[in-house]
């Protein structure tokens, strides 16, 4: 199942193409879109259509989803992120069969529902990095469907800030004699710049709109909770200050949003301006407008980029990694790699912990998948160059020839709809069982998280020297849930003496006063005030 | 120490060229190379100088160690790869005090030299993948000085099949505002293809003869021995064939190279074609031919090229990432991800094992560095896709929620010079002492090693459960050194009843039989032969 195409093979595909063409151009009217597809995948192929955690090849997508099945069938699809209704239309219609992915997000249910009616068969979930690294070398696609935003006559693509995932899905097909078809929002004359070479790309299509993206990375900061800025307090003095973190990568969502919104006030307030959270790899969370211009920030690597955030983004080119063309380029796989082995530290919300310090996203009836936190937020073994961050978790554990990398789980102890979040039994395992998977989905294993801050608390788990100790330190911070309530108060004191479990009041935090009052921004227009009017916040964000 | 070049900056130093250049043209005469150097570095840039582990930027190194140290001082070089005399004398003449690097190599004795002497600093010593991650994030290039085959006169840049770092180098500089100095062979009016677009390239420099590179990863089959034999088929009984390892790295070195030889013989014997060693992350070995025309092997995904396999690489495009001009593209940072994400299999050989099962290829007086061993050669804790080989590792070690990677470790008991190879104590602790690092340079962590083989025998790591037993484990298989001397045999015999320790006869190999007789090529001209010719070995591999 790890074929490469042959030349041969990819000359008859290109012959097909250019009688859907015409022989001179390597344009595709949109209108013949469907015929190009039609042309150029081969039943049973492994199609990597480009769905990424932002930008969606959604016209493509739409294109594949209209293909006569008669002629093109059993495909394997070999994709990122399921966003559209379209990228499961595939296997409604018997056009594909067999997926590996990475997140389904908004059809995780369906996703779900489909894999019950054996509709299509999972092959596994990865990481983002994952996915990619199997597209190298036993995921090899035949066919790679792209997305970007302008490109000239020659194919040569430009993609603007979003690059995401598309340099490496098209070298994982151009290099494999695979066909590449890029949609493009326009066909020009002249580039801003070139990220992809012509010559990796085939055929280019014209879409009728913009190619669609979601701005993820958007938390409004009045949806902030003082409970978010206690636990961001604590992330800081339990964490940020004590190990001098200062390469770190955040999770999505309020926690976090909360941490980046207190770095110029609270932090700034312990001295720590220039001493931590100086590198960020991170998309361009809004959130970030007011550290960064506090100059709390050195600069931040990108995954993507965000809505709203290009021009401030350009217009910041000593912190965001902007080209010659002023405009900022990531690039997920790499980022993924330095959010991997170039930070300290890893720090994101969660749904369900366990005893054991597990933690999960997944829910009943839902195939989430995972996205890229289990990369970042995992003792990466291979690593070996040192830190203070590192060396000190590193020493704290007891590891006498390797350090530690810090992976902080935040999370209420209670979720939004009043579900506890320590559970004795993660939801995974069920859905693990119902989905015939040979392991539950865990996001982060209870071996690699470092710390978990609740509301009412921090504990330190690098310091326990059991698994008996770690899930009374999981216990202390559980609050008045059952899972809470298990343990009896003198061990919490024992541990609390120890350094293992913090009370806000160990941290010199008064919990009283950690409040929304502490945020350097406390909506979507004081970040734009911040931004001095760059930022231009998506119409949902905008009252 | 992790600031962007601001773009005020970045146009001074251009403008600087520009007076060295001539305003219409982005290519420098060789002869002007050193004053071009002397304009666009400022005191204090941090400098990535391409050094890879193949090819090197060998005239830009020379034009370097040339700049007037009044002019161009305190530079922090971040370099994968010392592999020249004029990579320290940078450090010897005062033109550079601080390094971050991956792999010494030739240059490891002068280094350890230089660092006692305190001419220079080492900053740290990194995995390639956790370098580049650096690049990125706190190590950001102001200037890169690369190396390609070939550019055009607007600086497109085509590298051929030693792609290596070269796009990652460009990549972490050109969108940090840094200024991008490519040495090519030959300036031409048409690329093969691109392999890096003009506008991530500043200036072009024509070298007076081609760039440096050596054919690391050539091993001649004439030096193969017949305890290599017996080691790489105990490899393929305990290993490949019980795991079903069908994607995997190989170390270089004759202990794998003696695995790749026999794949067509003896593992063809016992069965196992198209069942193990389909899908490879390896640099294109010659001794890879015999597997590859067997129809052993599916595809190879590689890390750089190797010089002489040129021809027969793009003449198995189905095998080898060739793109659509016929030639190889090569990546490392892309392969180094592949060896760790998509790889169930490390197999590697070292200098040192100690009891826990650390080894080490560190000796006292040298600062070898690490290279890319430690990334693959390590459990990646991030991973979350399994496979039936990294499920029933998982399940052999105990682990509940996730399966683990195979890390296999080749070493005769003793080394070419009579020295054991099992120790007490690894060099490597001597060396952090001497050198004043925080932690020894260990390869790869017992913790990560799943069996190690000798010549007498395979162990199992993964079963055993305790240290102790661990330990036991590798004495079983130490033979007459004095580490082995100290197993008792009562406490061998255990272990091999319960399938830990493992002797050739055990896995239905008559050690008498282990012979050279098994490699499908025995000579250079063999492998010459088996690739019908397309092979073409490099002088020193000549008779």
């Amino acid at each position: 199942m790890s074929e490469t195409t042959h030349p041969t093979d990819r000359a008859a595909r290109l012959a097909r193409a250019k009688a859907v063409l015409g022989a001179s151009t390597k344009v595709c009217p949109p209108n013949r879109a469907t015929e190009l597809l039609e042309a150029v995948i081969a039943p049973g192929d492994r199609v990597a259509l480009e769905g990424d955690n932002q930008k969606q090849a959604d016209f493509l997508a739409a294109c594949l989803a209209k293909v006569d099945p008669a002629r093109v069938h059993d495909l394997h699809m070999v994709q990122s992120v399921l966003a559209l209704p379209d990228h499961l239309a595939v296997f409604e219609r018997g056009i594909a069969n067999r997926l590996d992915f990475s997140f389904a997000g908004p059809q995780s249910r369906r996703l779900a529902e489909l894999v019950a009616a054996k509709a299509l068969k999972v092959g596994a979930i990865h990481t983002y990095l994952e996915l990619y690294a199997r597209m190298l070398v036993d995921l090899t696609p035949q066919v790679a469907l792209i997305v970007a935003d302008k490109a000239d006559r020659d194919g040569n693509l430009y993609t603007g800030p979003n690059t995401e995932d598309t340099p490496t899905i098209a070298e994982a097909a151009a290099f494999r004699g695979g066909v590449v078809v890029a949609q493009v929002n326009e066909v020009v004359d002249h580039l801003p710049r070139v990220d992809i070479p012509a010559g990796w790309v085939d055929v280019v299509v014209p879409g009728p709109k913009p190619y669609a993206i979601d701005p993820l990375f958007t938390r409004d900061p009045a949806k902030i909770r003082d409970e978010n800025v206690l636990m961001a307090m604590m992330a800081v003095a339990a964490v940020y200050e004590p190990y001098q973190v200062t390469r770190l990568n955040h999770g999505i969502g309020y926690a976090t949003a909360a941490i980046e919104l207190i770095l110029p006030t609270f932090a700034a307030q312990r001295g720590l301006k220039g001493k931590v959270a100086r590198n960020f790899v991170l998309n361009p969370h809004p959130t970030l407008i007011p550290a960064i211009e506090a100059g709390f920030v050195d600069n931040v690597y990108c995954f993507g980029s965000e809505l709203g955030m290009e021009r401030y983004v350009a217009s910041r080119p000593s912190v965001f990694p902007v080209g010659a063309d002023g405009n900022l380029r990531s690039n997920r796989a790499l980022a993924q790699v330095a959010g991997q082995y170039a930070c300290d530290l890893f720090i994101g919300g969660t749904l369900q912990i366990d005893p054991q310090g597990n933690s999960s996203t997944a829910t009943k009836g839902r195939i989430t998948g995972f996205g890229g936190a289990p990369n970042m937020g995992a003792d990466p073994h291979g690593r070996r160059h040192d830190s203070p961050a590192w060396l000190r978790a590193g020493e704290e554990a007891g590891e006498r020839l390797r350090g530690r990398k810090l992976v902080v789980q935040m999370v209420q102890t209670r979720q939004p709809n009043g579900a506890p979040s320590f559970v004795e039994r993660l939801d995974a395992f069920d859905l693990a069982a119902a989905a015939g998977f040979a392991l539950p989905p865990v996001m982060i294993h209870g071996d690699d998280v470092t710390h978990v801050i609740t509301e009412h608390g921090v504990c330190n788990l690098l310091r326990c020297r059991s698994l008996e100790e770690r899930e009374a330190a999981l216990r202390a911070v559980a609050g008045d849930t059952e899972f809470g309530k298990r343990q009896n108060t003198d061990m919490t004191e024992a541990l609390r003496r120890r350094g293992i479990v913090m009370r806000p009041s160990d941290l010199g935090i008064d919990a009283a006063t950690a409040t929304r009052d502490w945020l350097a921004a406390k909506s979507i227009d004081d970040l734009v005030t911040a931004s001095g009017g760059l930022y231009t916040p998506p119409a949902k964000f905008r009252k």
